[in-house]
């Protein structure tokens, strides 16, 4: 597909000026098809590649791009192409976002993570100091172009952390997925083409599914999504971002949630055991990697944008294939992390 | 109505926790006022007071006021307040817009200009070095409160240049509003309350008329709104937005509109004598205060949002009371300013 990045821009955009961001790995292995592609449908293309890395979702890297946009002479009808994995997707939806108030814009996610996850959505953010996703907006894509090709060049760390998210969407609304996928764990961790492709588009399926019900998150549809992330999200921050990766820190969370969940008689019946089991064949951590201290540990999960006025707000499975969301006392929350 | 904002917000949002943007004289003469109404419905406020200008307008501040309201401990419930003129309503509401990726916010429009326009349309921005709006969302106040008593303490300088919008309005879409201003002139500038109450609500009106048809701003219907701004926004780009208030330079644009229209046989019959003549009774400039060197605005004029790949949009005026979108050759412009 990623030879066909122009064709399809082409027919979902007015402007034929296009504002391709990436990093440098990616820019090595597929920019030049995009580029070519782009410019084979007619487009004058400028280029930015920019570090790899989180610390890229940042305001002053936003700046930077909005400035170079203005110096390319883009306008409201030109098109931005993010071309990589969650960092670019985020950062480069926000600049699209803001851009004039809003230029369209097409992602290309090239990790697995950001294919089964943030490249649907239209949420897009940079962090600031350490808040993450603290400045952001819902911009949705014109397109998005999922070429499972493009995983043949991530390492077997990115594909186990983009099947946490994969896993997740067993585990929040198809119980029947969830057994594919322990079924099919194996084949996924190999790479196989067939595998992938079709966890990455009932992942898509789901997400688009929930999205659709609730946009703007703000109906508790949408936050399902979020199982794991309360605590995951805690988890990255105290690691400072680096000893884990995203998906690594959400199936923590998972493990963390299933186990309120049954703490507080949410879930009808265990499930803990059954999701620890799938994500170790995986690969995936089960409990932190470190000890975890409990006052940092709140203190991150309370800033979290999950929080409403001192509340921690939790996604909890009920069973396979469905949750719930439902306060947790913080107490509970650390004990049971504690014990993981 | 300053004295009601907090049972009025209260009304419209959820969380009890608002931030309240202001400037140093606004919060003199109206701070209190609406900080204990706040408190009075409830709500828990922190209170940000920031420099006046243009300048403020910028991604430095806005990235201040997210990490001010993470450490307020804001969450997507809270309320921005934006207490003042255009600027802290364009800069609170991007603010809003992109704090968590969206919270409500409320304008408390201070000047003349900042009630018949920005507060109304969802318009939120920065500029970014000499890009005016380059950075910016669409993002809909949940309320807009607008006291004409605010306006007692307002410069007459500044009634004069809120007052060039509402003649816009007039010129662009009702005769009828254009001949009751001609009549009313004096009492507008003589600070008249029933004269001015009456000229906000039909310009708030006329512009939520135009902004529910096409909120966006991709109908070529909104940008009815854009009469003089072309023009108008060079101007004040040339002057460093230190020579001209925003009105003064719209003023101009205005006049160069309607000769635009006049020499290219848009116009049906002369319009740019009346619209002259009510300007200057109103006390606006009807002409560049200094010579303009061509080359420098056509630049600026190129860099407006309102540009599509390199073809400079008229809003021209057919007659009083209706407009058109008409490409401009450049030279005409230039041709029509240098002639003003």
């Amino acid at each position: 597909l990623l030879s066909q990045v122009g064709q399809l821009t082409a027919e979902v955009v007015k402007g034929r000026r296009a504002f391709l961001v990436t990093h440098p790995a990616i820019e090595r292995f597929h920019g030049g098809a995009v580029r070519s592609s782009l410019e084979a449908a007619g487009f004058a293309v400028t280029q930015v590649v920019i570090p790899a890395g989180e610390r890229q979702k940042s305001m002053s890297r936003l700046t930077d791009l909005i400035r170079q946009m203005l110096a390319a002479g883009l306008d409201r009808n030109s098109v931005l192409i993010a071309l990589g994995g969650g960092v670019i997707g985020d950062l480069g939806g926000l600049t699209a976002a803001l851009f004039m108030r809003g230029i369209p814009y097409v992602q290309i996610p090239t990790t697995l993570l950001a294919m089964v996850d943030s490249s649907v959505g239209g949420k897009t953010a940079v962090d600031l100091d350490d808040a993450k996703n603290a400045v952001g907006a819902f911009h949705q894509p014109r397109l998005v172009v999922i070429d499972p090709d493009a995983l043949s060049s991530l390492p077997i760390r990115e594909i186990r952390a983009g099947l946490a998210e994969v896993i997740k969407y067993g585990v929040l609304g198809d119980a029947q997925f969830f057994d594919w996928l322990r079924e099919n764990a194996v084949a996924l961790t190999s790479y196989r083409q067939e595998s992938l492709a079709y966890a990455i588009r009932r992942s898509c399926e789901m997400k688009a599914g929930l999205v659709e019900q609730d946009e703007f998150d703000t109906k508790n549809l949408r936050a399902a999504l979020n199982l794991g992330h309360t605590v995951g999200h805690g988890i990255e921050a105290l690691g400072g971002y680096r000893l884990y990766r995203h998906g690594e820190a959400i199936a923590i969370g998972m493990v963390a949630a299933c186990r309120i969940a049954e703490s507080m008689g949410v879930a009808e019946k265990p499930i803990a055991d059954s999701v620890v089991q799938l994500l170790r064949i995986v690969g995936l951590p089960v409990r932190p990697k470190a000890p975890v201290d409990g006052t940092a540990l709140l203190a991150a999960m309370l800033k979290d944008k999950k929080t409403t006025e001192g509340t921690l707000n939790f996604v909890l499975p009920t069973r396979i294939g469905h949750v719930t969301l439902q306060p947790v006392p913080s107490d509970l929350v650390l004990k049971i992390v504690s014990e993981l």
